[in-house]
């Protein structure tokens, strides 16, 4: 190493090629070009800094030795020539670009960590009318922020010191077995993103072992959802028509479908919610779904798929039709779209199987009450019903905590409705992804809180004080009695 | 079909006009030329499409085979020649334009779809000086945004599972029957805004069924109104003249109206608000309006119209003076302004008819309460005014939810004052257009939370939890005691 | 009228000066020359419509046919030829400026309509360090930000039907009488924005009868301020040096001097806050004040006026040196910045005078209690202070209804600070033009919730229930028991 | 002067140098070269006038004979022609620059005055992986940003009159003698941000007498840090190896090396947290740290140096192993990362010497509890702990008043890891000098509230009513038993 010589900026700029790679170190010109395959931290690093200084890069994680003891002496080609530094030389090399490029194109399902991510991409990816369609809530969206906003202001109660190093997400729903306390929420017409639309998730939803509810407003019908996805396990989601004919005739076909394995009834949906972002962008009248009646259309109110598409659903539905659904299926009979407690006792004297405490995921009625405050509601003023039914929450679920929240305060199981949708960008690997990134969270939740299986997830693990206040207690208001009375009077 | 030779794109870019028209699907390029008129999706979407690729819109929602199907075979043209895509080809057509367009002019009605809407347009297309004596309030707006976001913090309870094909909104005012318990709040100088003004608020609530109250400060005389609406059914907003002589002939002409159902002293107003978005804005001298002696003027504390046309009002109005007005109308007499359960008991004690809850939107007392918060009180304080006379609510109403709200708590109607004049903007076709709005709003409320009468409207159907620390209990201040001892030693 | 000849737009706009003005209105062409003078609602508003088409202001405010009826005949030029209207006609005239001004240059006083438009006048238009130093609190402003807060959140309880033809805003402080329940805080170097500083401060209190309080930072001395404005009346703020005897000297100057009534010394002040915004500006290190020995300097902290300018004061004072300063002055002593009700408490057995309520505009300690929050807990733990000694609040009063708050939870009198010095930007026409804000403001707060004179004002009319938890109760900390008796343990 | 001559302002102009300095007051010429040096406020502040008019600067700080009484009369130059003021002329001097230019590079150390300061440096001149690895947090953050909003939204209850002239912030902690109740949390690869990393942080806390945390995935190795810092004191934070062999080979390392004080076992890292920004960023890969066996990698979850890092920490650690931990070493062992009541109980019956409330700076587990919280938790539930054991807070400081009241409400000693890694990118001076800013907020805070010495902090000087409704009570959840029951039913 007596050869010291200087060699200018220009010079050592000419070395930059995996053919031909000078770096520069402490001051010191060496050849890595047969050293780039050896590095343990690969070339790219290495190359970043091809025909400049490495120095910094260099010594954020190697000792100053390292160089000098790992190369040959005839490596070391001279020393920089300082005065020759000019603006150019001191300029960092081009910095990592952020993973996730979010504009115009689909970035690669990899880099979607979240299912945050799934929604940001479908905003900007997706149809101007799917994305109002699906994203759409009622009026003043209050609903729909308080789903998620009352998950985040409840704390958990972490234990430490515990074995967790194998972890159990299997759940048993209605007594068949799911790899996770997770299911897909019936949401309609997944064709608008994805052609294969609930084909896809089906065989996502196969694959993953977790259940499917499948909408009434399907874009493909429950029998070529079993045949995408022939060993899936399915709900199907019944809208009973004006014309109840047309509702018996799907409900024997969910009998003869032994992918089925449950009717859930919606009950949350007695009239269509005013979506406004729905409504200001016109739809394609062409547009229709093979199980229920309706057809796109623009009217005076403007271009609202969620109404118009609606438009069959019987408000006059009433606890008596449930004796009738029992009549045309002998499979389970849950409610999808209990909102209070009254509601679910009066599941559980009908002898229902479950209810989806669930508001439609604030697309029907604004203040309608975020779900989880349905379930802490429950356990306030009925708690018995989580001994005579299952009892299952959707609406606002984002993160895999989400779900184990949920569970401590007595649910068995969540649905993801929305999220799954925009995850259906991506087709079936899109949910996979997804429901992936849910049970590592999941799981992550559990062992962060000392939970190995669900049957430990108590009330205990959670706290829930931040919300309480908005859960109702037996009464109704406080002066209820006094309002009525004075009402009372005021009819006479 | 033999015919498989092969279209450029710029070949088939030319047939893109209604008269020839050809789309690709699949890369199969169709004549559909003849096809638009019989295409059930309307022929818009097809030649969204024309001379272009259709494949993505084609397949969201139609099986592969329908265009085969339906269409000649001398339809097909031939097989799109891949090589020739370009750019320009790839680029999707134009998406649909949002309907509301709100910069500079008024955007058409039909694309109003609630009550926000018509205060943004008017914010863009009102007068500087009408927008701002319109929406300006009291100093810095806390009362005027929360008469707004009380509402939004009553939850629903909705039930479930309950018939309701048919809602029935009518309710009864005062003895007469109306289609709303929805009014017209009595509103200054709605001129300012159209021509026609009140004549053409007139004219909307007549055709809708609703009333209608003048405000004192109207732009056209209430026999003017009666003119242009001959059945309209009206109530007349009092501002006592310090001259008494001068009310005491708009109360006689009150009595001679047979259109004018009630008297609506205003007490909320004993001396005008500082509204500094009017004040900041210099008014036109040479405004005036026609049953009150006021004059716009512009002074040293600023332009503010609400200011200077509040100057004939007499701030030494006391409850003896509702003796006087008893005196000069055999007329129902009701309260305008109302804000503490203390002086609706006193109103019942005095014997009036009604009393309306309201602080003039915010206008004239800063952290004044809102009008609900007051509704809240009557009923934890003294229930017994329900029974004796009736409560009406205005001050925050934007959303037929909130409609109902009111009315569950207690409220016989509620009144809207702003957004109908927003919705002059557009003359009685505008008020008509918001009270249909408002009408939808309110049924689909009642709808999903199980009501089909507003008799069935009770307390049990909203949890006020998270406003109920807001409502002032039967004593003032958990220290009032002690602070009014230690005061009174202060002053011996 | 006969002459019905086409006008254009460009003939009809050559008429549209003062002396020669014509207008269109419903497409007649008038000559309104003569009629300038004459029109009601002044020229000015006619003027605008020179030359162009003023059908649209004309109609909002007058009948159709009031031109017609007001000018002879021959003033009717013709008729517009409509086939002559361009873009340029079609333009509206152009609209109001706003009133206020608020970039580089003060705007004219009287366009100031609150005390927040004194503030963005002066973080606009004042030099940056004064701005910096003014404007600028402690670390992380929570305390400067909750003072302010706190007071919206307090609501009124408004009676309506009070005859408040008249108000009466007059006080008593400490046995003076006063217009208004207001003073000027002491705040440090009010030469800095204007030079009259001080000065013009205490001429405004002058005319207007409010008290100041001086500063011993103040630019001039108390015998300047006497000189400025011999009927004033002033009470001075002692910063003890820890050289007492300087203290001594400025107490016996305080005797001598007849318009000072009180001392008050300042105990919020045991050491400097950190005041991060006036540390970054750089101070002029020639500044120092004539009745305290501090020089501004710049050292290895920044240049933060408020931090090198306290350095003389002695954060050694105790309730001790109370006696002291006692044997120094016959006058009224009062203690300025107490921060708790026990310290309340000791001050009124340690016989002062009265107290002010203030946490140095936040200044100090961030998180030190709202001054508001201060009145409550001493209503709450010890409402007897309130009848042995005055209280008077400051920090965070920036409106009418502020100081009627603060009444009616039973302050004497409340201060400004800030807002005074941002006022002092106009000399001593701007803390006279303040004043009678503050004045028309609290009058109306006090008309608009039904009361005519301070006695009136009671806990009755405030609902304090939104901070009422922000009180400390009789015991600082539920758990305080608990956690003292481990501490114990700890320690041995 | 008698000469009167009439000055050009383009004249004045060119006497702007040091040299030959003219500057204008009140319309007089002045030659100020040679009275530069003697200025009392410094040459700058006039030199920033030279040649130009400082009428305005002057009279805000002197009288107006100043000038007159200390020139010779010759320096008297004339006086300024008003003629010839122009725009240029009238424009005021360039203002004073802000102190702290956050771009790109580092503005000096001096310039950044409290912790959030070194914060925004960090973020904008480090390594976009190094800040991405520091500032990341689990998910959502919600626990990393009320980790400091908790803090904030404890009152103080501040005491006047207290002699506080000397202030002592001298602490205990496991026997040892410290300047203040700060340490330097653990905080992982320091040399990331700083080539001495760990050795400048070991280096400042040597030279300002507190502890330093070594993390176990530290840049240096303890001895390393030992022979940088001969006489520090440290704790070392280990994280238990899957493979016990290496974590014991950890802790007789500990045991040899005097310097180490006590063993903090880790347990709220049971799994690694999903810190988002982390993932985003990619690795390099060729980083890894001497006292674990991990190294950077990226996988299909992303490039999060937090998880793979972690990959060698046993989830299986319970209680039974702090037994073996014990059996390898005979210094003091504490926790780090207890997040209940029920575990600081169950630290104590252990016979732990202490334990570190923390979740890991929110990293781990989202919606975990603020340590605040949970130190409020303990006081509620289980006093008896801060008589048997120490107890220490770190997350979410940022200011000394947080120093403060952690202390008061119970805590021994707080630690700081982000910021002080923040620091770390100046060095050891950069530690240095937030070190001493915290000193200084923490003993201004001490002041303020009326205390001299740690041993008065108490809990009387603090009010958490603000945050007491997040503290969980004794039983977890208001209706824990009648879910549990309900869900044993379901469970049959």
């Amino acid at each position: 190493m007596a050869d010291q010589k200087l060699l200018s900026t220009q010079q050592i700029s000419e070395h930059k090629t995996p053919e031909d790679c000078w770096i520069v170190v402490d001051n010191q010109v060496w050849d890595v070009t047969d050293f780039l395959d050896e590095h343990p931290g690969g070339s790219t690093i290495i190359l970043k800094y091809a025909g400049n200084d490495a120095t910094k890069a260099y010594s954020e994680v190697h000792a100053p030795s390292v160089l000098r003891t790992n190369l040959d002496p005839d490596k070391f080609k001279g020393v920089l020539d300082e005065s020759t530094i000019d603006a150019d030389w001191a300029k960092p090399p081009p910095g990592e670009n952020p993973r996730v490029v979010l504009e115009n194109e689909k970035p690669p399902l990899h880099t979607l960590i979240n299912s945050h991510d799934f929604e940001v991409v479908a905003s900007k990816t997706a149809n101007k009318k799917t994305w109002a369609f699906y994203s759409s809530a009622a009026t003043d969206l209050i609903t729909r922020d308080a789903n998620k906003s009352c998950f985040d202001r409840i704390w958990f109660r972490p234990r430490v010191l515990r074995n967790v190093r194998s972890v159990d997400t299997r759940t048993k729903i209605l007594g068949g077995d799911y790899k996770l306390p997770l299911f897909v929420s019936p949401a309609a017409m997944a064709k608008l993103i994805h052609p294969e639309g609930e084909c896809a998730i089906a065989r996502a939803c196969e694959s993953k072992g977790i259940m499917q509810g499948i909408s009434n407003n399907s874009s493909y019908t429950m029998d070529e959802l079993r045949t995408a996805a022939p060993s899936a396990s399915f709900f199907f989601q019944l809208y009973v028509n004006r014309d109840r004919e047309k509702s018996a005739a799907l409900l024997r076909q969910c009998s003869a479908n032994p992918n089925i394995k449950a009717i859930f009834v919606t009950v949350d949906a007695a009239w269509p919610g005013k979506r406004e972002a729905d409504e200001r962008v016109k739809a394609d009248e062409s547009l229709s779904v093979p199980m229920s009646p309706s057809k796109a259309q623009n009217d005076k109110k403007g271009g609202g798929l969620g109404r118009v598409m609606a438009g069959f659903i019987d408000p006059g539905l009433t606890w008596e039709d449930l004796v009738w659904v029992r009549q045309h299926t002998h499979k389970p009979v849950c409610l999808k779209g209990v909102m209070s407690a009254d509601d679910a006792r009066l599941a559980m004297q009908a002898g229902l199987d479950g209810i989806l405490l669930s508001n439609h995921g604030g697309r029907n009625l604004d203040t309608s009450p975020p779900s989880i405050i349905t379930l802490l509601e429950i356990q306030r003023r009925c708690p018995e019903v989580f001994g005579a039914m299952e009892v299952y929450v959707d609406s606002g679920i984002r993160r895999g905590s989400d779900i184990l929240k949920a569970v401590c305060l007595g649910a068995t199981a969540v649905g993801m409705g929305r999220s799954m949708l925009f995850a259906t960008n991506y087709g079936q690997e899109g949910i996979e992804h997804l429901v992936d990134i849910m049970q590592d969270e999941l799981e992550t939740a559990m062992r962060n809180t000392g939970v190995t299986t669900l049957d430990e997830a108590s009330p205990d693990l959670v706290h829930t004080a931040d919300i309480d206040h908005l859960v109702p207690d037996s009464r109704s208001h406080p002066y209820a009695r006094a309002i009525a009375k004075s009402r009372g009077l005021s009819k006479l």
